[in-house]
């Protein structure tokens, strides 16, 4: 029951090491991790935190990688381009048996990928919208960054072509994220971003945000976010890896104010290496 | 920034041929679906309801899916194996960009596979338990049967190794389905299975009871089900179509009883072709 008798791909017979491929559990069900970095001047910015988000992944879904050789990929890589995205994507293998369950003996299969760099220099004037497709609540999942990201699909085709993100909240209301960033409001009360204990993905660049404000002694709380909040806010940044941080000049219509503050903390970041 | 400069699996680089599966997106995102059927005696048993099924979550996710080629390669594996498991699976196919979004030029791919039929004498006790893994609640992906499945994984992973199947709850704790199979309780008030609309799989085999109990009078709610039915009711039964209609003998460690409806139900459904 654990080998099928026939595979066919495309309509073909496949060879064995098609079917590699067409049993790997990421295809069936989303199995796997990924991360996304940066390559500047040959080094992996902000390397340890990558490893880190990927360990902590890896634990939850119990997922056996060894990291090491991975890291020397993208390393290389990183050396070889000099300036590069790079996508390190791990699932738990060629599956062994049918079924959700793994067999406990999957090779873990890698990809790593290297893409030319992104534009130095991000759109100006970012547009923002809120979205209607919302994110499902789920710690166990929460954080992560696996590879089910059918939320993130759907609004990515709900996303007008005129704005550069689009919002997300979970089911239960709260704003949580956009579709490829972390997300920080300019309040009243001070910067705010989402808490993530029930959905969405804990960025690397929200963890400098988190680090390096606290540095400058600049507030920053991690909290529940009502919908509510996004009428009342004066300014946002958007937070990723790729973008750093970038502000947000209109959000659902309404134009936003930048900071002195948030002006100082993106610079400050983005000649960080680690 | 559209395809990647290089592209190593596991640790080697990849060809043209490798590179095409290195970038689906059923393997970055579980941005796909599948049907998992039964052949008996060379012909597939309720094929329309799995067709509607696919077609369903082709327009949810908006995968541009052509499903003729699939049923003729599906049928051909049913005759000539006469009896059989098949699973269909489509993915948007390989990425022609970077990221969640999809380019809408994007070719599906397939793969069709045939196992060995599963044994016809199912477990005689079937021992069921709770289990904490929940389901996230999100209208858009509810209902159909999409890759993304990291939920049911953590299920299996968390099942222990005595029992044969563990029901899942979602965020807002109802009672939604099994690990692999949906779930009808036999209460007070007759019988009920758990309301879709935020999550869970619309399994065939549950229409084909809802169906076929309609014809025999025999009355099912569809309803939300607290947890706290699940210490109430007298008996339940899992449906798939692998396993038909499965009585549970103990839930929870509390003994259930069956009961005749459903011996009839079972046993109409058990002959059935469509």
């Amino acid at each position: 029951m654990n080998q099928p008798l026939v595979a066919l791909v495309d309509g073909k017979p496949c060879s064995a090491a098609q079917l590699e491929w067409a049993l790997d559990r990421g295809l069936h069900y989303g199995d796997g991790l990924f991360e996304t970095m940066i390559a500047r001047n040959g080094h992996i910015r902000f390397a340890a935190l990558h490893r880190q988000r990927l360990a902590t992944g890896c634990q939850r879904l119990r997922i056996a990688v060894d990291q090491d050789p991975l890291w020397q990929q993208a390393g290389t890589l990183a050396q070889r381009h000099g300036n590069a995205l790079l996508k390190v994507l791990v699932t738990r293998g060629t599956a062994t048996q049918r079924g959700y369950g793994p067999a406990g003996d999957e090779v873990c299969r890698s990809v790593v990928l290297a893409y030319p760099p992104p534009a130095t220099t991000p759109p100006h004037e970012i547009s923002v919208v809120s979205l209607q497709v919302r994110l499902g609540e789920n710690p166990a999942l929460a954080g992560i960054k696996h590879c089910n990201r059918l939320e993130q699909v759907l609004a990515r085709l709900e996303l007008p072509p005129r704005d550069f993100e689009g919002l997300m909240c979970s089911s239960s209301g709260r704003v949580i994220s956009g579709t490829m960033s972390n997300v920080f409001l300019d309040t009243d009360a001070g910067l705010v971003t989402p808490s993530l204990d029930l959905c969405g993905i804990a960025g690397v660049m929200r963890a400098v945000v988190l680090r390096e404000a606290a540095a400058m002694d600049i507030a920053v709380r991690i909290a529940d976010v009502p919908a509510a909040a996004l009428a009342a806010c004066r300014g946002m940044f958007l937070t990723n890896v790729r973008l750093g941080v970038q502000p947000v000049s209109c959000l659902d219509g309404r134009a936003l104010s930048g900071s002195e503050q948030v002006r100082a903390l993106a610079q400050r970041i983005a000649s960080l290496e680690d």
